[in-house]
């Protein structure tokens, strides 16, 4: 097995970045608790997450959400990040929030709505300009809840002429990113509703346009490492959504459901050429901490995946392919399982240290006093939530 | 196959409780969409579920949910039900609305959030001395979503000794009937999650306590038959909640995703002893028309369960006994088959007619007037909702 | 709604392949009960097949699976069923059954172990000449158990490899159709788990290649008709495998355990141009009659089949489009349900009877003593099953 | 979090039986993939238990399938295994392979079948009494595959007719064990398919009976952990059949597919009072070993058990109630993921040497020759497998 000082360097290439509306006020269809503190405006998200970041080193941009993080002047916006040491990420379209797209938006019968949904995406894409973005990633609440409703092919042929609209705005060294999702908020179909789906519609698309995973938009069971394999292999991976589930899109903490899983699927990521700056594969989270605290749950969050990459690297690959090729069923499996037991923790804490970060990152959040600080600063306004 | 004839004098005792809140806006995490024309107070509401009695024949009462329905003056609120042609039916209490219940309600740790989650069911118990109702029925959103948030086993202690000062208030011809549910607004766990629970829990109350069947609160795969069929063994199914789902608690029309497995369980509800007047099984209908309009919803609901009802009636019974016996596997399913293939609907038509009721409800209610006219009504106030 | 006469013309074009296997034995881990008039050999199996074709002209040909229907002459296996009133159908390969391929066939680390497999699939190709057979079907049980066992990436690698070889055999009116599989009999990772792998391949391969769609093969939840609605839509849908199932791949008769799921798969597979003479989609069964009688279990399966097209064909699909244009969700469901609800049975019945076959295959066959002649017939030898 | 020293002296109550059938050949339905040196006789069998416990001290006891493991003599049997360092445990049941048994055994619509299936038990418990056995372990197959098959309720009445008559006969330090599967060898219902119904089951049957929890026989999703807290606070966990899925009941080795989770269940049964001598609860494996070898997969399973006990003793329980009590989330959370992440390996290598065990038992294993002996010695005569 490699020592945590040969895989160290590979370390500082990690960059997970974070979703703005993760420091926003979410919850069920039963309820949605607010938290002291949540942030009133874009401005209030970014520093959030630029805390985290302070924090880890581990988190250098930020993710928009369009309407919910639109601003007058996003030169301010993108300044503001930068004097806080983020920058700003992915643009995420949002088409289910609106009256109109009860029932579909780039799929809707009504080529009014259609267009409609299209230029959201002209918007995004403007909005990209102005922030530097690289990515529109689009997930779509487009389907139905009953059969017949409407006709799963014409949407079909509809989703492609609407994408191929949108994608011939993408500029040069823009990419659009379309995401996948087994079911909710349709409940009979959704019109991407697997990798598949997607990887058809992104192929017909062009070079630019690639798949977005969820880890949490899956049908029990599936084995998502295979997946995010397979689209490495087939050159479409463009950016993960990372949260856990134990029945559905929980939408918890990456890691939080099942460790073992996240092992797994980072060990692909790495083995498929997909970590790292040269990857063209965005880390994201995308999660709701519903019940939790927001900031330490984004900092757990990355932590996690800080934790789990270590341990992927630390798989001695040259035994492992020795043990595959040798028919060693149970020796090939103790290959992996020894760096997944390997408690990573104290060795990334002294090398957070040497990089002047501190050891303990939820601890030094406890001790810093922001979460006092915002709670009696962001006091009156609306806070941030799915809505805005 | 016993004729239509024969059956229909057992389709006369057919009650499904409609719940007032179905007329009111739901949706999901994502949006809730208003709809024109809905309810702004549970007197409107009661109005729309006794249009659909009016038409339908089929649903003589309406649920009511505390605190959403909470009136001043529950004399009123009976009368004008009663005036309706409609009587009032099961108290659904609520402990997912509270902050104070973010991490729980009758099994929060702390002894305070407790009494007030129990001082709620008390107060729902008044309220059914008021309305004459028999049965509380407790849904509890209580749970976790993380492993080792909280104390799973001290949570069902905490449970079972708050049901207990729960069940202590039910009057003698009152019932507690306890809700179960697999996952969702928790996560990781939930205190209810199935049938085994809520039967554990009930049997230790006694006699007045049952279990309620939620169609849409099972795991994927989960043969609901059979618990009917086990529920009616041991005596302890008090109700039902009807809707369909093909992935999680989606809530849609009963019967919509899958009319054979409501086939299959009407039938064992009808061969178990639980349908009928003297049945002490309430047929209620939970469903969320989020983007079909609601009355239209909820008369679709009442006939979907109607015909099934029919088709299980149908059902040769002795044939089938003596298939079953003889240990012919496509003879006795075959049994089945004919019966839910046979279509009831025109027999069904006729049948309503000579009952004074409408042919075809759906289209008597299009040509009444009321949708047009409650739209034009209903304007100005709160729309009811999942949170009023 | 279209009347049955409207519709009658396009049943006669209804052709459905039958499974050697589903004549002999089969069963499960635990136990395969044995049956008494089982086939010993592929030319009683075939003698089978022909009487289902007999009593229900829904049967026309035979697929034949390697090395289980291998035989000296196949010519004379040809005659034989063309004696009958059959033809042979889709040549199955199989790489599942030999010790050398425990841990893989055309994706094992052992170039040696993948080139037996790619020669078995070469023989079979052989075997296609002589019997006429247009489609080589290949379906896999290549997978791993543990992570780790294996490369996941390699083997993707190494599959597109092997197909490419054996596909570049495939003469020029024969076609490689390509099974995917969620997971059994492995437990880890399957090499084909979904139809997107599948349609991968296929893509990569050339136009003579297509996906396989077995009904049983999908993860809790998945929307079949979906993907067959996209895989018709891509052109890449070869054939089905129809079957039905509650939990897992459970192999019933195909409309057993969700009628209603096959009603909308074939109504997708009518309105994407896969229905028909013409359509390039081959039908198949492949079923396990484990408990039930094989005979009659496939009469009942292509009745079934052919009782939910004449429902998936009376939909009226102008009053839909109307509806689903309108936005009418109730009203374009209930146009569905319509057709789905209609009993088609009589019929149906009628129709057989003017064309010369039995009103009730089913009584016919019990009437025809043909299982008294096999059961008496068939004694000694060795009865068919998945060994042979 | 306790130190390691903290914990050691509860590691030694740690007692694992071994299934004599986890060392014979077993598959799939598509394949059973025979190894070198399987065993001939259950005296074989238990030799290579017996190695498993001289290796890891963690497998005192092997349990007995009847009638696979049928002998003379079980006089002998005992004598050979206490020779050998290992006791006789649970006597299993047998009721799934012989022909009488295709449509169900104490369930079954025929009384002589029923009873056939009754006397099978009573020769089990007479086998106990002379191997010493405490618990009786049934596991039925008995279910339907089609809808209408036969009497779901009549088939639960007469399942309970038939335990009743089997418990009269257990001894009084005798128990009767009741296993729970929630599908397969049945396709649509199963007659014992969840721990409720095997828990209302035992309870009706009294003191003696207990439920079995196999950790492969539950719905996806299912929360496992909660089953075996409300399980022990009902008092009814009689024992464990562990074992490991990604998808059905797949009888991986335990801990292999998601080890976190069975960290979470042996935490519930420490919490419960179900881990130790005095607890009443027999951990036991029940898994197919199909293309791993037998012993090192055993040696496997038990070590898994072994480490990740010791990672739920090493849990900080006063930290994580304060946390939980505190409403602290993520606090309580990073309570338990210390334990789990904490690398327990090492001591446990040092603690076994200390204890006159081999650090490594897998390698202690590979280096002993026994493998190559019985693969020599072995040869000729019938391995065993599921069929004997």
């Amino acid at each position: 097995m490699p020592s945590f000082g040969d895989i160290a360097p590979r370390l500082t290439e990690q960059a997970i970045e974070l979703p703005s509306w993760a420091f926003g006020n979410s919850g069920t269809r039963f309820k949605v608790f607010g938290q002291a503190g949540v942030p009133r405006d874009p401005f209030e998200k970014i520093a959030d997450a630029a805390k985290v970041h302070e924090l880890t080193g581990l988190a250098p941009t930020v993710a928009l959400h369009i309407p919910w993080d639109k601003v007058d002047d996003y030169a301010a916006l993108r300044s503001h990040a930068e004097s806080l040491g983020v920058g700003l990420g992915t643009i995420n379209s949002n088409t289910f929030q609106d009256d109109d797209y009860k029932l579909g938006s780039v799929t809707h019968a009504d080529p009014k709505v259609r267009q409609k949904a299209i230029d959201h995406h002209f918007e995004c894409i403007d909005i990209m300009g102005e922030t530097g973005s690289r990515d529109l990633k689009i997930w779509l609440a487009d389907g139905t809840n009953y059969p017949g409703q409407d006709d799963i092919r014409a949407r079909q042929d509809r989703l492609a002429d609407s994408l191929a609209k949108i994608y011939e705005r993408i500029g040069e060294h823009q990419r659009l990113v379309l995401e996948y999702k087994f079911f909710e908020p349709a409940f009979y179909h959704t019109d991407v509703p697997d990798w598949g789906t997607s990887y058809a519609h992104v192929a017909a698309l062009g070079d630019r346009a690639f798949v977005c995973l969820d880890t949490g938009h899956h049908a029990p069971g599936t084995n998502i490492e295979f997946i995010v394999a397979q689209l490495l292999r087939l050159g479409k991976l463009g950016s993960f959504d990372f949260n856990s589930r134990f029945y559905a899109d929980d939408d918890l903490i990456v890691g939080a459901a099942d460790p073992f899983q996240l092992f797994r699927i980072i060990l692909e990521v790495v083995r498929g050429g997909g970590y790292g700056a040269d990857s063209g594969v965005a880390f994201m989270l995308d999660q709701c901490h519903n019940i939790e605290k927001k900031i330490p749950g984004q900092i757990r969050s990355v932590l996690n995946v800080q934790e789990m990459t270590a341990r992927a690297l630390l798989v001695d690959r040259d035994a492992l392919t020795a043990a595959q090729n040798a028919g060693d069923v149970l020796g090939a499996n103790e290959v992996l399982m020894d760096a997944f037991y390997t408690d990573v923790r104290p060795a990334l804490a002294e090398w957070r240290e040497s990089r002047g970060l501190p050891a303990n990152p939820l601890r030094a959040y406890a001790e810093s006093g922001y979460q006092e600080k915002i709670e009696a600063d962001r006091v009156g306004g609306d806070q941030a939530g799915w809505g805005a």
